[in-house]
């Protein structure tokens, strides 16, 4: 079994199209790295952009590197090279602050545009974030959450929602929402969409404008391998543009460098700034959006998928016997990038997997998260990582006190 | 005239016990840098910082760096150095998000806390994020804004005030608040103060706990070194962390890694985080205040006041024939860390200046910003510029229709 399924992944790492892309990320020899959708692997020309950006830019450039350097056009500049992956026009989509702020612009410019509606919508078992950042919204604002079943959504959408907030890939079970389907159903509601794209930019195939999508926002850290607290994004389709998101900070003013006491938003997506924008982050995210902008597209999904599909395959032929249970879609079609198996045991064994160099993640209360990030993974380490749970299962290595400790990040 | 005050900036370099600081810093053979006010200069140990943050922790650590190189606590880490140069105490200063964003944060939290009063106030001229946050807030939330002048603040302070939001150093002018005066007088009204330092953390004195201040933001990127965009602080004093800010992200959570469906928020200063911290800028910032830290305070306000009345006597004695007129306050205890004059041809005599190695910057309509940083600026330095704008003045060398194209980024 273990013959065949090392044979199959063989073949495949062979005809990889992607293979050569490993050698673009730091990785050390012998550590396989399944948190790609947490933390994305270190780019290596992202040490050379930062490091250029602090010496040269900041260091010898000081202030006037926010045009000579042209910082001040970075968060566009981005945006534009964000919006090209996700079937975004150039325009539609900035990069600033982390997705918790952005999912409040989002929120805040969706009621804008539908100032007769109070209620925002969205699931229970969203990632928290998301649900944490409309409860404020609404104490604040006096609108009404609801975070309803997935299953009922469409039974909660009347003429009192003015938007509704969904992660397009699910951050435990990686199960995928139909981008386009859902946005005609809440929309035919007179409800706006805004999708949370944190774990669907760079990992699936996602067409903004082709689902006549509203609003979205995502994550820098993950597939686009930013780096650590990378800045986030927010799209905003042309046609909403005239929207008014409430963190009206100096950068989204029309004119920011007037010094005017009035607030006068910018027009187009640079109202979506709040702040100063985050120059080193931003070096750093550029450098890795700038790899993604490179791979091709269809052979990334077709990897990610055959990467899962080889997991599970590897899980029913190896570990058929312990107990896991797959929460991941079985359909590829309808999973992310990334499987994630259900066992009582999980925290221990995912700590043990550690001690035998391979980095997954887990999600309370019991699942066990396998990012696949088809840049750097190869189908070598699936069946490698399979055996190695195996054999971690078979002889209760997993077993120890030690690992039973939870530690503050999980 | 010039050589008395080229004898007098002799012996205050000569005596001056900052100077040695100057080293720390990148700053090239002649160039004189005033606009440490607007983006710090590099400190030499930032490079390197970052690039371990780069290429060790996020390189090779990866995931596992979120503990084990402690960005996790690097929030509170850093605003508890922060905390220390503001007179506050540890856990009450956290290092998050943008200026902006965390001015939301504390006009939120003190609603939270007078809810019954719906006006929040601040003065005509503040720094315009300030004035325009104020206003997307008051947009969302249903309450009211009062921008008034200066003078009249005291009349504007009723049991209708929930808030006000003032900036303790004016950006344009330098005129300094009294933090403990003002206070007290807003809170004397029932209404909380928040105080914005941005021009003021690293360059004048602050003590926020002797003066009983209710909550504070500052920006990273000035006196402190932080770098382009560096990620901002938020003070809340300690009787103040049941308050409850809208901006309600995961990071805020008591348990952010349960991932629980509802928001609970963290005890303490923590709930004024939001989203993921931002790793890059934060290591960056926490190298510019960690120098800060070492920093002999008495000293660098001596300097800092010693460089203005240089300055202004200079002024006096190089530049009274050319129509300048000081609009920073004469009595250095009410001045900030820099000096400003106004003058109908600024814009393109800043433009004449820099064309000689000298930069300041310029805000509208006339005023000419000159940014006092005692850690790298020397005595002569300020003699030098003055001169070299006398002789911009006498040669008219400013009036270049170059000169007058203004920038984006001023």
């Amino acid at each position: 079994m273990t013959i065949d399924l090392r044979a199959r992944a063989a073949a495949l790492d062979a005809a990889d199209p992607l293979a050569h892309w490993r050698d673009a990320f730091v990785l050390r020899d012998g550590l396989i790295y399944f948190d790609g959708n947490s933390l994305g692997a270190l780019p290596k020309a992202t040490a050379a952009r930062v490091a250029d950006t602090v010496t040269g830019a900041w260091g010898d450039g000081l202030i006037s590197s926010w045009l000579a350097a042209d910082w001040i056009a970075a968060p566009r500049r981005i945006g534009d090279k964000i919006a090209a992956l996700l079937g975004a026009n150039p325009g539609e989509v900035i990069a600033a602050d982390s997705t918790s702020v952005n999912i409040f612009k989002a929120l805040t410019a969706a009621l804008s545009l539908r100032p007769d509606r109070r209620v925002i919508v969205t699931v229970t078992g969203n990632f928290p974030t998301d649900l944490y950042m409309m409860q404020g919204l609404a104490r604040l604002a006096g609108v009404c959450v609801a975070a309803v079943s997935s299953e009922s959504l469409h039974d909660h959408l009347d003429d009192r929602v003015a938007a509704v907030l969904l992660t397009q890939v699910h951050y435990k079970t990686g199960a995928v929402h139909d981008l386009a389907a859902t946005t005609r159903a809440v929309q035919a509601t007179g409800a706006l969409i805004i999708w949370d794209l944190s774990h669907s930019a760079g990992a699936i195939d996602v067409d903004l404008n082709a689902a006549n999508a509203d609003f979205a926002v995502g994550c820098g850290y993950k597939f686009l391998n930013g780096g650590p607290g990378a800045p986030g994004f927010v799209f905003a389709a042309a046609r909403h543009h005239a929207a008014a998101p409430a963190l009206t900070g100096w950068f989204g003013h029309a004119r920011p460098f007037a010094f005017e006491d009035d607030y006068d938003p910018a027009p187009g997506i640079d109202r979506f700034q709040c702040g100063t924008p985050p120059i080193l982050g931003l070096a750093a995210l550029e450098a890795g959006v700038d790899l993604m902008g490179h791979v091709d597209r269809a052979a990334r999904r077709a990897k990610s998928a055959a990467l899962g599909e080889l997991f599970i395959d590897a899980m029913a032929a190896l570990c058929g016997e312990f107990g896991f249970r797959l929460v991941s879609p079985r359909d590829p079609a309808r999973r992310g990038s990334q499987v994630s198996f259900a066992h009582p045991d999980g925290y221990a064994m995912m700590q043990a997997l550690k001690a035998r160099d391979v980095i997954g993640d887990f999600r309370a209360p019991d699942i066990m998260r396998f990012g696949l990030t088809p840049l750097y993974l190869r189908h070598a380490d699936i069946v490698i990582t399979v055996e190695i749970l195996a054999d971690i299962c078979r002889s209760r290595a997993w077993d120890e006190p030690a690992y039973r400790i939870r530690a503050a990040v999980t």
